[in-house]
């Protein structure tokens, strides 16, 4: 079984005998091994929490950046190769400000979900801002425009959902269960931040601290906690 | 057999010994893992209704589209892979759109599913628009134009066919079947609405609800239903 | 001696030891999978008349076109892969309208047929227009022009040879047979009909209905029949 | 032995350890298969006779062409893959035109089987004009220019040689041994006629008729033979 | 276990089924084999120290550069392929001198360092400036900007981090726990090349000399330590 | 051994373990298959003189072309592949026009060989002028500048020497011999003229005639000998 | 282990697991396989000497170039493939014109060996100038500029490195050892010719003659030795 499946899984886009795109799999199994990232849709705005894993005590822990601003009412949380999903972040950055500068208006969530999942897409087609190989990335992005507060979560297929709560990574399987016993649509902003680092906290190996979690709200607009915002949230835990 | 059957089944775009193309043959089954949808042609208009599988209780339905406008008098179903669908129907809505710039009047149905299946046609060769492999997606194409209503069904390999009434993705066995024994020529849309959604109801392993099936018409513009006519149209089976 | 033939008939564009390119072998096989079309000139003009196979009684059998005008004044019957067909056809369309229009006069049959051909010839090259495997499908293109009636007949590798009458697909070794028993030149263009449906007849495996074969003429212009006037042909068998 | 050919054979362009490119070798192995060509070249001009297998009485005859005209002073008989010969006169046709209208004067033998040569050796190499395979056809070249008549034999390899008589195709062995017995220079244009038609003739498993055969002579100018003419020539015989 | 890696392991930019680039592990691999690196960062400023090794007393020490100026605020040092190392400092330095040009004042060390990963992440794209495999070689970056003095780590997937100290190359696993026991935020700079030499010293096989270690600081501008000044900081430790 | 040097030698250009490109080395064996050439170089001018495989009586022996002329003051003969020698030429004749016209004066000698071996050099490179393989053909390049007569040899690898006396092709190793005891630097042109003429002689295997030999001089200027010429060289033997 | 590694050696730019580049390895087998060259520094200038492998006495013995002049500050003594080194040095001149044209003032040592290993390095991308493998040559370059004379020794890898002394080719190893035993910096430049020609000569299988050595110097400018000047050194020996 393993034999025959190798003959179709090293063609970059090319579908096996049961209609399977294999690399595109295996870069999801990439996002397995990334570290957790969670994010919660509530009335009053969306909030993404990260575990950043500090592999040693000299790194700078903001420098482990696992949640960007794409654009001020826009954020987004990631899992799995961080320079991939920093060109993904780069080219949602470029499209917002297009919008922005041709119509005079923020580009909506889904728009922006849309673009950079046409770029994740085309990977293997040898243009020239595609990729090679599928994105080994998953993000979660979290907006806020006409419609209200939003949550997409995209993978490396260049398929995107719209949620309530999402979890990606090595601990999403826990996650998601935790979440979906927890979360309901009356949430306040408060209450998701300490639900997201409840969970955050039963899936990481070590406690956590404000340098290994990073948390962020889009509430209307994009912002990143600082490291005392994330200690008030620990210590109402 | 098999053996050699994977001489020949890897080359993106290669005839095999008997004259078969492997990888559209592929791509097909790939739909036979997708979602159920079905169609449905009345004199009055056409019908649309697909199953959503939604795998999580925290998506948000209305995000899952199986079910997407192209023009005002043009929609679609869709079965199979989601980011390969979104790709066609967005190519679809240019086309329809600088059909009405150059012309100023609707481009007909036919026209449009003859468009979307050159791009299907173009896989493996390069060029910016078309994909390095086949697109892994079967469209029920539903639209109303001077020669009043038509519902089309496209495949991988570029080739469409005129259809009174269709089903695809991994339910489409039965409920062809089912269409079989309940279509005729005289159906009114609403009659045609129940039947699309006592068939699927049958293929689904779930209670059908307005969160897990879209039905929209075309009739003679096009209409996503909201979740409170789904819930009639439940009522009345 | 098969597995030393499997050396060179994947690449899509080389000649075996002996001189042979199997990629075009084997698209010629796929045309033998197709359904049977014929096609014979009379002085009147010529005739074409296809099967069609109509997988389910809900399919609309005027969209499953294996005839097709080329010009007023030229048709083309198909065998092998319809979209595959319909790329070639639409190409012809181009180069006699550009004819048209630069010239102020028709295309003549054979460079039409010409034209068609080249574009088969240059497959695997990776330029715009042309494919990357042969195209699998053979055509029969009726014509009339400054020359009076012509019939050609088109394989995948590029070639073309005109014919009195001529049958491709499935059924065309035993077709062929009959149209060389029944074939004079002399035959006035209703022989012509009832003779191509006759042979249609015997090689089809089902009672020949107006929906499941189509006829048309080129005499000098274009038609196809309408269902009633294949129903005329047909109760003149 | 076979199986280290093997190892090279494959490449399009690439040389075996002994010096040798395999599928140039290969296309001419093609040629082998092709019906039988014969040039003879006199003081009064060059007389061109190929063979035409009809392989159903419903072909026209005229319409497999296998000599063609070039330029008024210039014809061209051929053997193997016809879609490839086609490509190749249709060059030396646009060659020929481009050097009248250039120059205004007509383009000589040597030069115009120069150039069909250029294209021949280019294959493989990507560019607009050249095949992505040798071509698969070898030409006689027959013309007439301030240097009196001339014929040219052109191989896969894109090397050409000046004869005085010269047979290609798959009774070229027989035909090669026939023509060095009966050629010499001060042959007349009726004898070189006979001549190369009496030698078809042995290599051809059927009766000569006007329909089977092709005769074309340039003298000073191409004259292809009407059936009338190659009926008074079998009659000498 | 090894054979099935090497599956997936040549293809330049393709996932495993376990979701892992190898060509980029394989170019980490490279780096193992490079001469050691260190880079401590302190309040006054980032200090840089390289081990070169002299295979022969013949080669001109000081071209053997190992910290290379990227811009008057911006030095790198490099373990790994040096060639690659020099095209990524090129890179860069053409970069900050656009980015004075554009802007009139100096690019910051976060843009500079991301715009050498970009370029290290396109690898296998075949665009002008990337390279066809992943750049061999990590890089410590040292800069001061207006956010004051910082250190970045770059490796082969095009990733980047900040640190307050990090050690690569072939002694990096000893080097970085040393740094890890000496290493506080308020050494001074003095203290800084005193602890990154002493861990040279450690991990070199021969004495440390002028001719074999360079020393470079950024503090707020790059200097490359003279002979004289490094054989200071010899006598020091 | 053999098997493993299969292993590195069909990429066009690529290095085996020890070195060796070894496309390269298979396009020298196809010179050694060629037929023999030699050249000498006097005080007075350069002589060539090459065998000629005449193959069939029928053949036009002028037509089989191995000594042409490149400029007036420049000859090649040429052993191996005759239509890359041919290319190779051709590519040499524009270069020595255009330096012409240019500078409005001839190429020197070793200009115009430089510029053939870099187009030999840049085989398997994709563009436009060059092969997609070693040119198989070497070259002697005669010619008489400003520095005097001159004699240069080229090979497969577009490298060249220059030499007083060189045979290449088949017979080359029994020639190079004999030229090494017969040539001095004080030869006339005649005595030249008759000591190429009876190497030739030695290494063919049939009778010298007219027919079978080209010989021609660049004294200053380049001369094809005559028939007679060529008779007077071999009476003179 | 051969086994293993003939799994990534022949992709022309592919890290192995052990992080090597195994094509530029072989590329440096290639040199190992060249003519010994010898390069010296003295305070006076360069000096640079190579063997010269003169395989027929039918060679004109200075057209086997391996030493040549980029401009009139630089020369380069080559060892390895020397088509390759031709196309490097040809690279080098064009560089140093441009840069006298551009700036008035000659390009720098470094400048000129920094522009000739971008070149190298850029093997296998596939752009215009660069080769589709490694360049087989290693250079020795000798230049004088306004920091006085210099020598540089450059790899296939693209890498250069600054030496006071240096032999590269199939004797390197010997005359390496020579030279770090006789060297240093104080010789003469006739001291230094005296050396480089006494190493040269142990590491040659035949007797040194003014015909199989050359000799240049760059003192400010550079010089090729005339044979009676190599012949006065030899005396000296």
């Amino acid at each position: 079984m393993f034999l025959t499946r190798t003959e179709y899984d090293r063609g970059v886009n090319t579908f096996s005998p049961e209609g399977r795109l294999f690399q595109v799999e295996y870069a999801i199994e990439a996002i397995k091994l990334g570290s957790t990232a969670i994010g919660l849709k509530t009335k009053e705005g969306v909030v993404l929490a990260v575990e950043k894993r500090i592999t040693s005590p000299l790194l700078e822990p903001s420098s482990v950046e696992k949640i960007m601003e794409i654009d001020e009412h826009i954020g987004s949380a990631m899992s799995g190769l961080i320079a991939d999903a920093r060109t993904l972040v780069e080219h949602a950055r470029v499209e917002t400000q297009n919008h922005r500068f041709s119509y005079g208006e923020p580009m909506t969530v889904e728009s922006t979900t849309q673009a950079l999942c046409d770029l994740a897409l085309r990977f293997g087609e040898g243009d020239e801002e595609s990729m090679s190989r599928p994105f080994g990335v998953s993000l979660l992005i979290a907006g806020h425009d006409e419609n209200g507060p939003s949550l997409y979560y995209t993978d490396p297929s260049g398929t995107f959902w719209q949620c309530n709560a999402k979890a990606i990574g090595s601990g999403s399987e826990g996650a998601d269960s935790s979440l979906q016993e927890q979360y309901n649509k009356d949430l306040t902003l408060q209450e998701a931040e300490t639900i997201a680092l409840s969970i955050l906290k039963q899936v990481m190996e070590e406690k956590v601290t404000p340098n290994n979690v990073d948390i962020a709200r889009v509430a209307p607009t994009y912002h990143l906690y600082t490291p005392s915002e994330v200690e008030a949230v620990i210590t109402r835990l």
